[in-house]
């Protein structure tokens, strides 16, 4: 193999690294793909890291020690959240969106690639510290952000059912309360495998009203011995303001529907603005 | 500004264009971006074309013309191709995965990250030149590969539901037979907003047994004159050997299952192992 250029080890390393976001690459990792040296390589990662800066592209962190190296996390600047929720506010406040029964519809934004994973990098971002082992969702409308989610953390996702299948093994089953008035009672079931207890858990869904299903997912952890580090959902409703869960991170805070228009405003939500 | 070298040029552009797989990026967006001659923007290119070749990190393609640029594809070669699915297939042919009525567990390895990717990339190369609009997936299991299938085409995902859900405005419901001796009929619904006629569906689902559900997404494509382009699975069962869809793409075949041991022989297609 010719000798490496830095051109080429640079363009190298900016596709791995931000391939596997979350994933702590070690110095070897590098000096042994491309047969330079150590200091060689930390020049490299020092370039990459003021050039993502530079174009808004990520941040690179670098670990010290023996057990160092280096993380690539996809975290989006102020201006990047800021723009990226307002367009999918005004996208999600367009007539002809309300249904009936006030539901919004909301599948072609929290199913397009390049916003849920704008979304999922946006809700990473509150959790990085948290560590949590999975994130979990309910099936179905939230798979896909709480999917690009996991994907930044770098951990797996894990979905609750809304009944035990026979091709997922034992479950643990509980009933939670859904509806705004709390006069639902629904299933929701997850295997005995797909967690372990002692873990955390980063609970991601799409939607919250009255954070009945939210509730429920938390009810459904403690059943796993599994302690829930966060709850995050792309749209929360301004009303009911008392939610069944304390301290979600909604994205973006829908007040009001013109059922005329058959609108809602959407608008992101207050610390999408903070720096 | 300073003056941006080509370094930086290049682990910028690498991380542009590979964040956004299959999509068509001119070379004006990139003169725009740093504020180069065009000339020195194709050189860039063509040394990020030659290194990802290098390291099996996807192929880069110029395209000529007054609409020309160039787009990203994560194509993994033979090699990565066969090592990743030999590792998935060994995982799923540990004991214990076998679950009574000879369901196979598979559902930490679809909703892992990496796992969920790299089968996506894979997936996503068979159907680059039939240029579907959309990939159309069936709650639930198969969201995520179908995401990721979605995200390296750069299209929507759509997902058929079990039922038309009241947040989903009117919709499409039709039956579908299920089951290997056809015994049961089950429905499927999708929102009539989803798709538009005229479009083109690529189908990729989690398992195929009969291609009952599969068979059923067909049917669904044609209520909403969408032509479908292909249909992809993650494990597609030997037995029986007659499906309901013809020309399926499998990742893995699962040809026998020991009760005793809990396990089933996973292996992955022959096709995997062609040039």
């Amino acid at each position: 193999m010719d000798r490496i250029k830095r051109n080429e080890r640079l363009a190298a390393m900016a596709r791995v690294l931000t391939g596997t976001p979350n994933r702590l690459y070690t110095l070897s990792h590098f000096t042994e793909m491309f047969g330079a040296a150590k200091s060689t390589v930390s020049e490299d990662l020092s370039i990459l890291a003021d050039t993502f800066a530079q174009f808004d592209l990520g941040r690179l962190s670098t670990v010290a020690g023996a057990a160092g190296g280096v993380i690539y996390r996809a975290i989006p600047s102020r201006e990047k959240r800021i723009a990226a929720l307002e367009e999918l506010s005004r996208r999600l406040s367009r007539p002809g969106r309300l249904l009936p029964g006030d539901f919004l519809y909301t599948t072609d934004i929290t199913c397009d690639s390049d916003a849920s994973e704008i979304m999922g990098e946006i809700l990473a971002c509150r959790y990085y510290e948290k560590n949590p082992n999975f994130v979990l969702t309910m099936e179905t409308k939230g798979i896909p952000v709480a999917m690009m989610t996991a994907k930044m953390l770098n951990v797996p996702l894990v979905i609750a059912r809304r009944d035990s299948k026979a091709y997922e093994g034992s479950a643990v089953k509980i009933n939670y309360i859904s509806g705004e008035t709390g006069d639902r009672i629904e299933t929701m079931a997850l295997a005995r495998r797909a967690v372990t207890p002692g873990q955390k858990a980063l609970i991601i869904d799409d939607f919250m009203k009255g954070g009945g299903t939210l509730r429920g997912m938390h009810d459904l952890m403690r059943e796993f011995d599994v302690e829930v580090v966060g709850t995050g959902v792309v749209i929360a409703t301004a009303e009911p303001h008392l939610k069944r869960v304390d301290g979600v991170t909604a994205l973006m805070v829908l007040s009001e529907v013109d059922r005329d228009r058959g609108s809602a405003v959407v608008k992101p939500s207050d610390w999408i603005y903070e720096d």
